[in-house]
């Protein structure tokens, strides 16, 4: 079986590009691929808040449930500034789009750097986070925690590089059934805790822990924002849909925008609803026992409830990753049409996805999750900063967009990215809002910094800049391309010009190095055949071959250079250079050299690599053109064997010594 | 700092091949070199000895002298053999080539297969003894052990890439250092225990040890046999000189046979006085403390004798890999020749010495290592059953040669590898020699093979066969290539005609493409430019820009292939197959590929690789040569701002689009 069949049953048949269209996602399938980090954050965000105010005092826990409505209204301001984004720009493109339009190229690539960051990170946490879930079960798996990661990766890599319509359709089921049943747990938890219908009621036991300090003034305000702060893990992976616009069906911004605000009101109500429960039943945050667990169990007791909620967070917690899977090529390949990434981010692969995005996001996340071991507690200080930085610019451009929309007057258009946009009445509020949500977002932003930096956030206050250094640079060099090629000046002239010589490297002379000769003499009347000698009889045995095929080598110039050293390339490249220099400096010159082709890569090891070794040492030299000739190996039925028998004669022994 | 002075630093600068006769080995630093294996061994082989005889108990262990003794004997038998095989095959190669020439291929090889596996371990068990020496001295270090042994084996590396005299002089301190001490150790001990020169008595407490088992007939000899064989460890390494006769000065032969005299009659020494002393002083084999240490120890105390004997133990026991160092490149480069191994091992490097054979040695023995976690106790059941095979196999050789001599008339003279012989009047009791040692050997390897099968012989007796298949597929190989090459029935019209047609495959119309074309219009009137075309508007635009240039497009065809998918180089690829079957069978189709040469490695990552992915596909299909016209991108100091905000015209958009 190979390579290529390999991929087929791996990846499937490859889609013609006029299938696109067909891949494009419904408004379920768009839900559960984009939205599955998201509504993931359920999982952990209130128990969050509530590990940091236990430091309080259990008599602190109450404020959970403001701080949690606080964030919910947080989250009505993203979702509807990227609602707003998404109908602006409804090419896609997010936080970076938006903000190269409105603020300029370096905030632009400062919110890329940040959202790069983030989903490698989301992907090696999420990762993590579902294996840690599994070995907590299974201890015994624990050693293998890494490689469980790493498959996992490979695992969502495939079906990602298997088509968006395809991973649609596998991660439907895990995440509507998550949702259903925390929901499911969130209405009995109302009934029975309010009583109605005549359910049995809820079972309150209050523990009472006391606080661990006595904490005032200005460091009690400060634990309740790093709570504020810590809850906000439940905005990670909004923005994703911004990015996909255009991998939903037509009309593609109103499907998006519809989308993101069902998923807003999906995770906003599990959220709110979660956090109100885990208040009023008076739980404690415990690290063997999480508080969703706890929940499930205090309403619906351990039955089939408890294990659907438990087994398909344990699900959902990995398919979280796919968010970074989404929006790492895709990004990825917004900031290639740019200039800022290699430029093959942009090809779409077999099944019309970002191939290249999203194993190099695969190949990332593997490095971190093998360098942080797999332990996602400690990769959890650098998680969500990057996608703070995104909200809070991304919400100052549309304020900005706002402001120059309402400077706009009656018929006048405003030219954004790839389309225009009139007066809206509504401009004022919606730049209010703007500012607003992109000022909580930074303080939000600054918490997470102040509070997490030794533990690890330096890493990703460094790692921004420098992504964005690279930025810059690969930007630099495609346009050092695009000046080196460009036409606009070009008389025909004035291209180089061919030199009438080709040089030939020669080991020995046998069929493959006549060959060569051959082909060069048609290049050129100039035609020299180098050839290294280290002993007078090598010299002598080749002249006498040399001297056998008149009618080839006749009009050739041979040349032996006589050299002591073993690095027989050396003279040949530097005779190369001299011809180049001296004879013509301002041509291109042609080498031809004679190649062996073996029929597999273990027999082509068997020879000496100086073909490819001396076009490697030519290639940094300009204008020499390197002609390969190659001449191919067949592995035969043996001769037979009265013909082996035969005293070996000169011919067979100076040929098998010849070895290109 | 570059490759190539690092280099310099770590190897030094290289010597010209004329430079060869001054790096010849005086008899000083070529016993040095090679005998670090056999001289080692009396560091552990009496103990190895007694620590099989002590299951009979402690009066068994007066067996140890004879055995010794007997062992002793078969060294000499074994010393005189490979005297004979240096005298009578003078160029080296000792049981490979003497085999070779007597018996013919299939043992030959056999014994090179065994040899080789032999050396990789004489390598890997020295190495890691010498770090089990250092790590029970600093316990702490004994979970580094595998990084120091790989560590070590590095060292060894460079100093043998550094050339053979200059290892010479770094070995022969710790070697003479060693032998030195123990002598001395010997000497005083022999001095004290016969009471000479007045000298104090050495107090001898006799440890009495109930025999294990009631052990008695045929078990009883097994055992005595398996102690034999254990014993026998003290044979490794002897052949060493016999394949490295020309690495001494003139007259080499007799040089190298004297040197191996020296070698067995210093090793020797050393083994049966240590056999003598550790059963007269009553040593009892403890793990803890080797029988060499407590003998320093019960002769001259624990002082300065005895610290010096401790450190030049376990440096020579680590400098014993050098023997494999010595003769794995030697043995693999006449395999090269004879076309068994891969050429290029018989290339020499810098310093003259085989390094390729150096360099695969140290990764395979490092693999070992590896494998075995550095536990040379593992590895032992492997070891010494190579040189086993290779004595018997050598000595049979021997034997045979001496009937042949025996056979030859007053005059008359035998062909033997490189040279003659004549009748020597010595050959009847040489031949009973031979096949006395052979025999010898022979039952030695089926003792080690039996007892030791299980615990990893098998290996061996495994690897040295998969060993051969591979000389004798490498060897077929090269048959298959004179075979190709011989131009013995070549008429010059009978060379492969070159087609009049070149192929462009291009992605725009830019420099680097007109560049191209402009190369193939002077190789063939028919130019054919092929372009694959994914929608209207880009070949549209690609049109234009053909136009545009008309004295450089004007002859040529310029064909566009309309392609739905995005592996773009398959309707390319498809397309020259097609001209080449179908217009072109028996002729040489040229193909012209435009590439973009980027100054770093890391700039060339930002562009597709089209180029080089083409080329690969095009490599397996014979008759097709491909020409790489390079073109330069240069990166320059930023062009002036007010140019740089002029809107990006089309010419700068598409040719940064253009990305071969």
């Amino acid at each position: 079986m190979d390579i290529g069949s390999i991929k087929r049953v791996l990846i499937g048949e490859p889609f013609p590009n006029s299938m696109e269209i067909h891949e494009r996602l419904d408004k379920i399938r768009g839900l559960a691929i984009f939205a599955s980090d998201p509504i993931s954050s359920n999982a952990y965000a209130t128990e969050a808040i509530m590990s940091i105010l236990i430091v309080l005092g259990s008599g602190a826990l109450s404020l959970t449930l403001p701080l949690a409505l606080g964030i919910a209204g947080l989250v009505t301001i993203v979702i509807f500034s990227y609602v707003q984004i998404i109908l602006h720009y409804p090419k896609g493109g997010g936080g970076y789009r938006v903000t190269k339009d409105n603020l300029g190229t370096f905030p632009a690539l400062l919110v890329a750097g940040a959202l790069l960051t983030d989903y490698i990170l989301t992907v090696s946490v999420s990762v993590s986070a579902g294996v840690r879930a599994i070995t907590s079960a299974f201890p015994q798996w624990h050693d293998y925690r890494v490689g469980m990661a790493l498959g996992a990766i490979f695992l969502i890599t495939l079906i990602n590089l298997r088509g968006v319509r395809e991973s649609g359709t596998v991660f439907a089921l895990p995440t509507y059934a998550f949702v259903a049943g925390v929901l499911v747990v969130i209405v009995v938890g109302l009934v029975r805790y309010f009583g109605l219908f005549g359910a049995p009621p809820l079972e309150v036991t209050p523990h009472v822990v006391p606080p661990q300090h006595d904490i005032g003034g200005f460091l009690y305000t400060w634990l309740l924002l790093r709570a504020f702060a810590a809850g906000c893990t439940a905005l990670t992976g909004i923005e994703a849909i911004s990015d996909g616009v255009q991998s939903f069906k037509p009309p593609e911004s109103i499907n998006a925008a519809k989308t993101m605000v069902v998923m807003g009101v999906m995770a906003m109500s599990l959220f709110s609803g979660i956090s109100f429960l885990a208040t009023h039943l008076s739980l404690i945050p415990n690290e063997a026992n999480s508080i969703l667990s706890q929940m499930t169990e205090a309403v619906a007791g351990k039955g089939l409830l408890y294990y659907w909620v438990q087994g398909f967070t344990m699900l959902i917690l990995v398919l979280a990753a796919n968010t970074g899977f989404q929006d790492f090529p895709r990004l990825s390949s917004f900031l290639a049409q740019d200039g800022y990434m290699p430029r093959w981010m942009m090809n779409r692969g077999d099944r019309l996805v970002y191939s290249s995005g999203i194993v190099t996001l695969a190949v990332l996340a593997s490095v971190v999750v093998v360098i942080f071991d797999a332990d996602e507690f400690a990769m959890l200080p650098l998680y969500a900063l990057g996608v703070m930085v995104s909200f809070t610019l991304s919400q100052v451009s549309m304020a900005r967009l706002m402001g120059r929309v309402g400077r706009l007057k009656p018929g006048e258009k405003l030219q954004t990215l790839f389309t225009t946009v009139a007066y809206e009445s509504g401009w004022r509020w919606k730049q209010v809002l703007g500012v607003l949500g992109s000022v909580t977002t930074f303080v939000v932003l600054i918490v997470l910094v102040a509070t997490k930096f030794v533990d690890g956030a330096w890493m990703v206050v460094l790692a921004i800049p420098l992504l964005m250094r690279m930025f810059y640079a690969i930007n630099r060099h495609y346009q050092d391309v695009a000046e080196s090629l460009r036409t606009r000046d070009l008389i025909g002239s004035r291209l180089v010009q061919v030199a009438d010589v080709v040089i030939v490297p020669i080991g020995d002379v046998h069929k493959g190095t006549l060959r060569a000769l051959q082909y060069a003499k048609r290049l050129a009347k100039d035609v020299r055949a180098v050839c290294v000698i280290t002993s007078d009889a090598a010299k002598e045995r080749l002249m006498k071959r040399w001297n056998r095929f008149p009618e080839l080598t006749g009009d050739v110039q041979l040349l032996c250079i006589e050299y002591d050293y073993r690095d027989v390339l050396a003279p040949v490249v530097e005779y190369i250079e001299r011809v180049k220099e001296e004879e013509f400096p301002d041509d291109l010159v042609t080498v031809v050299i004679p190649e062996f082709v073996t029929p597999t890569l273990a027999t082509q090891l068997l020879h000496n690599q100086s073909a490819n070794v001396l076009r490697m040492r030519l290639r940094a030299r300009p204008n020499i053109v390197v002609v390969d000739i190659p001449f191919h190996i067949y592995s035969r039925m043996k001769v037979d064997v009265s013909q082996k028998k035969e005293p070996a004669g000169e011919e067979e022994n100076s040929a098998s010594e010849a070895d290109q």
